[in-house]
């Protein structure tokens, strides 16, 4: 599918034309995303349901809120932007999520999961106090729905007179397979019959029974166990105010469209159980949807990854709590739907009684956290920098405030590439730094990532460890970790070579950065010293000292903004001891929000590739800067 | 009530001895908090639950948890701390919460909202991971349990082996009125049946009929809707995995008692849903429960308030957003169950549809802020201080990352005095000031805040504006706001008064610190000035350069932790633009979580009161600091 469509020309579309469409458009993915990589699996799901939604309303008029976002792509291609899928999630290119700035058909910009519901209402109150007259679409899946956000939106949505049409889009499915007590519910609900067809003709031959009187209704109540999931559909959402259409088979446009025209109609804010196929029309995604969630470039025959990543800090991260949890029982893991994406499969295989996937509830997790931590467990939640903002006051109140010794294992921290804005991991040092009593750490390779664990696990107080997406492999000789026999000490900071002009504190995967670019500084003539910071939080105050002692100058480099960042924390350091006569330089992301594209390009871009901040520092040192 | 009784004692005592006791109970809260001020309506609600649940369960070995924990009076009373509620919520004193550091009856520190069935589920997973045999009873609000939180607690929890018993206690309010789906749901229990009494009656009658056939099924079906509810209780509860016991009347002892021991010997995790009165058994508090909610002392009688105070800024603000609102159709009014805390009761009168009082949800209530802001309204969400951290990713990723017009009016910020630790709103300034684009101000009075709704509402994007609970008035001619005719500019600071020694940045109540301050350290012979800073961010720099050209040392006083607060922020100006050679004291309380006292003795005790100010700068000057 070369062909540039939009909305109108799916409204001429016939049955027939659309359901070849489909077939199209799944080429098209799969042809695209093997080569830039981006999510599939979710988007092969989509391709029915947001046709049919495109067929169904008009767009941008009607809105369509995409929950989480990354399930957008087919909606791109119906919205004029097939031709620029050869630059999906690149620098430049249009962004794996949607984005107001990026098209008129994207009213709602997401990437955070569970928000679509309360954006939906929002919009409708706003179309509801004007006067005007369209429809809010929110299609949120079964994972998001599971986030305590969906949930305060469904609760005041359902009560609210302002009508919003809510397409649950159920794949069993976050990026882990879907748990707790709603999952267990929409299960039931895909059991209880088979799809719409069945079910219309159900109501057709009710709808011509008398009322029954008293008597059924005492009856009734005894076998109330077996059949209520029959007799009441979807009580959940009913009892929150909504009428409840489904379960559809959202792999048949011409359902999809019967019910959404029916959704339509009704007066009241509506929910729409779609059942799909995540991965649907592509083998090896249907039969392993979460290795193809998000995928890099691959080959379609085989599905296999044309590049495979040494051992990940994920992956270190996983083998390292195996090992942990063999040796202390306490040690507990916790994840939020990202079983897979923190490395935390094996430990699930070998301790499945110890590990809970609590569904994408970051606050949950904390907060359960704290639960278990004050019974004397070691419990580590892990989950990415980003999603961890959604528990800052968990963080905070619950595991902080009561000293709980729960350890924060935040993965995808610092600059994530082609996810983009949404998905950076560039706030946390910031939005840690403060937290009374936390311990916050980054690793400058896996082994110290293990270390840092060991640490962790026996500190019992509060803790954070920070590390990013991609290799833990070291880096050379001279600054790698050499053969592990070291041990992480409180506040103590790894000196790594000393420097007259200037020493750099780099903390975390910058410290590699930093190790690449001292050659070139050197080059230029001048004595550039090296310590791995591994401390934001308490500071290694007795070597900041020796630095200043030692050196003209000081730079920190950090994968953060650098306000309220490690920097900053140095910085107020040195003022505040006496130090404010030397220099300092603080590197790291400005204040900003950061677009996608390729990791490497956007440090090249920022100046915080080893070239650029050897040339910053250059320059420094020169009185430049 | 002065006896000291421990649970023991509760479970020794005869019916007739235990409602004598909750007559004793009910009088000497009345008595006790009346005199020291307190949460009042919500422990006279619970006083029957109260000593059932003590009379049920073995505390300490079963775990009582209780959500937002201001209704844990009674609990303390049981627990031994009868005599000690002479000091309740001073300083130094019990505190008005639970507390793990005060009595091992209290498992588990709460304060804000929605956490205890998370908490529940984290010390029940611990006890059955142990192989231990105990209760887990967590006892939350129908107003916490809009909190996305404890959804996804009860979502988890739900589809767990563990089990908990969660009881929900039903008063149809948070502070307001509750709202939303799950309230509707609640007030059609409560509606279906009469209490336990009947209940039980009609599952007798039932259990001995015979199973009834498919035939009565189908007519059902058509009727579905007239008694779905009397079919199947708590049908939201029972879809998610619990049993539902209820609704139970609960201000009877023996009825709560037997269904509390009826759910002890079930083995799923149970909801027992107990409809209570806020406020029972005090007349005023009953006909005005949300006047009784927290209370400062009052007389008995009449229930009127022993002091009044001047105009509060959440007064100020509640009338300015009623004119604000009369010249702009744009302006929205958003709450999160605190319409009367915050102010808007006046704005809720006067243009009832265009405020939302969303519920405890903090985090719907930004998002739906920006869902609104989108279409081109103007929301201006009101919201603790404390409680806007729940939604510190919404203001980042859905207000802050789309440049979204939304304006947090964030109420109680700084030193909130007896509500204690959990509720000090002393970090704002620091998760707030490194949002890219956030504008953040807070102002030194009532007419302040007026100006600065005025700016924030013309400014087109992401706004901050944090004001401290107490009165708004000014503070002496030379210092005050004078007759309003300024307007807020961006980045702009007041000058209030050159100084040559050292100038003060103060920022919001403090600046009225500052210049209670300045006398005394006049009188030490030393030239103060004072500047009002206004704005956190973004900063006044030409304001700032200009104070260190007048200066010979700057002194920074905030009503907000140091770290990564105002004083960081200006340091940072500071060192990064030529100014490391002034001088810099940072004034503002220590990285630390705050106790709970009268607000003026601890600003006393961490020397940030006028005289201790005063003190330190002088020293400061001096050299000593």
């Amino acid at each position: 599918m070369t062909r540039t469509l939009f909305p109108e020309d799916i409204h001429n579309m016939s049955p027939k034309e659309l359901d070849l469409l489909t077939y199209e458009i799944r080429e098209f993915l799969l042809d695209s995303i093997s080569k830039t990589g981006g999510h599939l699996a979710s988007n092969l799901g989509v391709v029915e349901l947001t046709v049919a939604l495109h067929k169904t309303f008009d767009s941008p008029s009607d809105k369509l809120i995409w929950d989480v976002g990354h399930q957008c792509y087919v909606h791109k291609l119906l919205t004029g932007r097939a031709q620029r899928f050869g630059m999906l999630r690149q620098l430049g290119g249009i962004s794996g999520f949607p984005r107001r700035d990026e098209s008129i058909y994207d009213c709602f910009n997401t990437g955070h999961s569970s928000t679509s519901i309360s954006v939906a209402a929002g919009i409708a109150a706003a179309r509801d106090l004007k006067g005007e007259n369209f429809h809010v679409v929110a299609v949120i899946g079964d994972g998001a729905m599971t986030g305590g956000l969906a949930y305060e939106g469904l609760n005041n949505l359902g009560a609210s007179k302002s009508k919003v049409i809510i397409v649950l889009n159920d794949n069993e499915m976050s990026i882990s397979a879907s748990t707790g007590g709603l999952a267990q519910h929409l299960s039931r609900l895909r059991m209880s019959r088979t799809y719409l067809g069945l079910k219309k003709q159900v109501k057709n031959s009710l709808a011509s029974l008398p009322l029954v009187g008293k008597g059924i209704y005492s009856g009734i109540g005894y076998i109330k166990d077996s059949l209520k999931y029959a007799i009441v559909d979807g009580a959940f959402f009913e009892e929150l105010g909504f009428k409840y259409f489904g379960p559809v088979d959202g792999h048949s446009i011409g359902d999809l469209t019967e019910i959404l025209s029916l959704a339509k109609d009704v007066e009241e804010s509506v929910v729409i159980h779609v059942v799909t196929q995540k991965g649907r029309g592509y083998r090896n995604a249907e039969n392993n949807p979460g290795r193809f969630h998000q995928t890099g470039p691959f080959d379609v025959t085989t599905g296999a990854p044309l590049t495979v990543m040494a051992p990940t800090f994920s992956e270190v991260f996983g083998e390292k709590m195996v090992k942990l949890a063999r040796e202390d029982q306490r040690i507990i893991a916790i994840s939020a739907a990202m079983t897979e994406g923190t490395g935390l499969s094996k430990f699930k295989e070998a301790f499945p009684e110890r590990i809970f996937d609590v569904g994408i509830a970051e606050e949950h997790a904390v907060t359960f956290a704290a639960g278990l931590a004050s019974q004397g467990f070691k419990p580590v939640v892990a989950v990415y920098s980003t999603f961890l903002q959604r528990a800052y006051d968990q963080i905070m109140s619950d595991v902080c405030m009561q000293k709980m010794p729960v350890v924060f294992a935040m993965d995808r921290a610092g600059n994530v590439g082609n996810d983009g804005e949404t998905h950076h991991g560039i706030y946390d040092l910031s939005y840690l730094s403060h937290m009374p009593g936390l311990v916050v750490m980054a690793p400058k390779d896996g082994l110290e990532l293990e270390k840092m664990l060991d640490y962790a696990c026996s500190l019992g107080r509060p803790c954070a460890i920070r590390y990013p997406k991609g290799e833990a492999g070291g880096f050379g000789a001279a600054f790698g970790s050499g053969n592990g026999g070291f041990a992480i000490e409180t506040a103590k900071s790894e000196l790594l070579q000393t420097g007259s002009d200037v020493e750099i504190w780099a903390i975390g995967s910058m410290v590699k950065t930093a190790a690449q670019a001292i050659p070139a500084i050197n080059r230029r003539g001048y004595s550039a010293g090296l310590v791995n910071a591994r401390f934001l939080k308490p500071l290694d105050e007795a070597g900041l000292k020796a630095s200043i002692g030692r050196a003209k100058a000081i730079v920190t480099l950090e994968d953060n903004i650098v306000t309220c960042g490690f920097g900053a924390c140095v910085s107020e350091f040195i003022r505040s001891n006496g130090g404010s006569g030397i220099r300092l330089l603080k590197l790291g992301w400005q204040e900003q929000f950061l677009e996608h594209g390729d990791a490497e390009g956007l440090y090249r871009k920022y100046k915080l590739d080893a070239a650029s901040v050897a040339e910053r520092i250059c320059g420094f040192i020169e009185g430049e800067a």
